[in-house]
């Protein structure tokens, strides 16, 4: 069993420096509450709604820049693994990324490869898979918001092995009617269940020039249920769900069937490839 | 626009000639509520649990025999487009099939590649990708039920440039808490997003040798909407649900985004198949 940690942050890219705060913030509430991964939104250092390059050049960090010292400090202190999205700049070039940090430090870096609307005037595409390294608390791989609606993509984190994803995002509110479970929940139910994976999404709230978030952090098992998700009543705060989660073992979805081997990888490369 | 209709059926191994007629009689009221596509569950003709393989050989039909000659005739009269799953017999073998019968008769046959716990012991899986046919109400696809955990296999339909995908089920109750939305309506509504498919299921019900069904016959729009699930208080009874669903034009995202041109193809021909 497993306590994972989601934190909803009502980001603001007017005053960024305000978010490293909320972030630890909701950093040290998770740990007090004894969670050992702490999943954080995605773009948590810079907000997401960029008037011009400027804008993300003053708010982006370093992969060796203060912030991930700072925050691998606290991941030592608090004894948590830290997922987080940032805005990095690399080379020139800039990244929308979800970095893992543990106790040890930073284990890995991973680049949003598939990037939603105005994001590609801003950010380079990732071109590797999504990381998955091993930490002390089980083998977590870590993608970026829109990469979960390409279902390939999520296969390759359980093809590596990973029984945990954790999800930072950023999920717009399209106006979809409240009633019946966000999509983005229902995406990650339906990954958790194809790949038998945990999977641990971190959202952020608070309207941005004009853009709405949905504000639908989640957490489902392996079975695809959803063990928690956000307040969408209470989207103007700080959200810190704190859960149990049994991680599961092996990729068996019924008595003679399972997720890995019921695959027909030679039948789909000869199809998907054509 | 375009009508659909589901049909749930309480269909019954002990006595399957019983089967056809529900079926008949759900397909004629489809039509009466003027539904164009009419999906039936998976192996209507025949039941699921079978104790041997005699039993699956007094059940099947063969694809040149006198139920699909029925159902042909039914699809010409009623100007409707049918999809139904059958155990089928063919050259000493027993598939799990959906066939597309339209008014010109039968339009093929797609033998079920995934299969499910004991049907190993009495289904040969198929080996060909989802059907897909153009009709006089669209490019229909299909598969069978556990087909759709696999989402490579859902994509083939969107590669295929099919807009519509008729899916006969039949999903075992696992005890899954009923508060939540049914796993195959998540898997539905997945699919349906990711691939900018409309997407009909149609469920049985009535529990058969200590099998229960989950009864959750649902269509989704292409955004990943549930336009209408089966009442689940009402699993002893037939249900056709009916409803009118727009299908989609192209598979746009969002403005900048599309489900089928964000795809990194390459990327994952390299990656997946390492």
């Amino acid at each position: 069993m497993l306590r994972i940690a989601v934190c909803q942050l009502p980001l603001n890219v007017e005053n960024h420096h305000e978010n490293i705060d909320l972030a630890n913030s909701a950093i040290q509430e998770a740990a007090a509450q004894g969670a050992k991964l702490v999943v954080l939104p995605e773009l948590t250092n810079s907000g997401c709604v960029f008037r011009n390059i400027d804008e993300l050049e003053e708010r982006a960090t370093t992969l060796d820049g203060a912030l991930l010292k700072e925050w691998a400090a606290l991941a030592y202190q608090l004894k948590v693994v830290l997922v987080a999205g940032l805005a990095i700049k690399e080379s020139g070039c800039f990244y929308n990324v979800s970095v893992i940090i543990d106790s040890t430090g930073l284990r890995g870096c991973y680049k949003k490869v598939h990037l939603w609307n105005d994001e590609i005037d801003f950010f380079t595409p990732g071109t590797e898979p999504p990381l998955i390294v091993d930490t002390d608390i089980g083998r977590i791989a870590t993608m970026v918001c829109y990469d979960i609606e390409f279902p390939e993509w999520v296969r390759l984190t359980m093809l590596g092995d990973a029984t945990i994803l954790a999800l930072p995002i950023n999920w717009p509110d399209t106006g979809r009617p409240s009633t019946q479970t966000p999509l983005i929940a229902v995406l990650v139910q339906a990954a958790a269940s194809q790949n038998k994976l945990v999977i641990a999404a971190a959202d952020r709230t608070r309207t941005e020039r004009d853009v709405a978030w949905v504000g639908s952090s989640v957490i489902a098992d392996s079975d695809g249920l959803i063990k928690v998700m956000a307040d969408r009543n209470m989207l103007d705060e700080a959200q810190v769900l704190v859960v149990d989660v049994e991680v599961p073992e092996n990729r068996k979805l019924g008595p003679r069937n399972d997720a890995r081997t019921d695959r027909k990888p030679e039948l789909y490369q000869k199809l998907l490839n054509k």
